[in-house]
């Protein structure tokens, strides 16, 4: 049994569509964030970081694997399955799953601080990450024009960045002209434990329907509101 | 023979730095990025983000690696050393390696953009990256209070982040408060391989000696100005 520690957010779902696809029975701990139950003692006591998912595999003298992308890698070891054993194939979807790592979630986690949750709107900034986003999308769709996964076989790399892609409208990005990319989204999402996986520890999809095209409306500005809360603005290094 | 195409940023001294450790023989080839020989096809050929480092094994039929943290995790498990074999060790080592991917690096990396590039000086943003990184480092800071090293003895998840802790003044960030974290780097600093690992492909040491605690200065302006040109401000997507 692996307790999962977690949020709605592409990091969580990340962790929840990889226990989702592996069949691993788990335990969801829901974790809110705008209470700050990521910077209690307790939660800090297995991730310093403060930040969310983590697991802690109750099978292995309750192991604790913080940063989702490590979850992942412990997680299809532990299961022998979404990453191959071979030295290049396994690099080969660690690469992808890096990519992911520092480039796609951290820039289009920016784009949502500045295009959502900062009071301010500055510019410069809201273009700079969704200009970024949308060259990291791109260079996934130009993979994906010639591969039906990131890959070789569908892993953990292609969970890691379809948790983030698929949000691309959160952060004010397009995903229209990526046709291939769009081509994988929906292929993916045709899964059951992809499905599963980004309804834990709740249902958020249907939020993000609503405010599919227009800035405001009054989940996504919940939402916003509530996330605006937990920004590190700087002034108190939270 | 590892062929490494790189540049003198800690992105590229992660990779340097492993291969120094190891004592893997490679061969340098320097990437111009003012000049944009990251976005050649010739290059896009290796990495479809257009990003150093990459590595090309020569012994592995060129197989090629992108992205810093995976070239780390494939030459530590080539060589057989920097990374534990037992799943608890090496889940370790990866998630402080993923710490430094998706944290330390991308949140540095943002406040170099906006303290040092960006033509405009737009305090929201240098506040939040300085504070972002602050915050990481005081992880950091946390972890080696109690641990000579992050995650075991001596690994490239320790390289992956002295990479990028080490230069901190260049992000606007004072590491006096963080004393353990600077015992640490004092103590990295030592290590013969990570000496010669931060001159590839050229010692910009001096440099950033120059530069430490003013904001100009002529060698840091010539830099700042290099670094601005290849910014994403989303204009042109680059």
């Amino acid at each position: 049994m692996i307790e999962l520690y977690t949020s709605a957010t592409p990091n969580g779902w990340k962790a929840s569509v990889t226990l989702e696809e592996l069949g691993l029975p788990y335990e969801v701990h829901a974790i809110d964030l705008m209470q700050g139950a990521q910077k209690t003692p307790g939660f800090l006591a297995m991730n310093p970081n403060g930040r969310i998912p983590v697991i802690r595999d109750r099978e292995a003298d309750d192991f604790t694997v913080f940063e989702s992308g490590a979850i992942m890698i412990y997680l299809a070891e532990k299961a022998g399955r979404l990453m191959p054993s071979d030295a290049k194939g396994r690099s080969r979807v660690i690469q992808w799953l890096m990519f992911q790592m520092g480039g796609l979630g951290p820039m289009m986690g920016q784009a949502n601080v500045f295009y959502r949750y900062m009071p301010e709107k500055i510019d410069v900034a809201i273009k700079r990450y969704q200009g970024e986003s949308a060259r990291l999308l791109s260079v996934l769709d130009g993979r994906l024009a010639g591969h039906e996964y990131l890959a070789g076989e569908y892993s953990i790399a292609d969970i890691a960045n379809w948790c983030w892609a698929r949000t691309a409208s959160w952060s004010g990005v397009d995903l229209e002209p990526y046709t291939h990319l769009k081509r994988w989204i929906d292929q993916i999402a045709e899964r059951p434990a992809a499905q599963a996986g980004i309804k834990v520890p709740y249902d958020l999809a249907e939020m993000l329907a609503k405010t599919k095209g227009k800035e405001t409306g009054s989940a996504a500005e919940r939402f916003a509101k509530g996330a605006r809360s937990i920004v590190n603005t700087g002034e108190d290094g939270k």
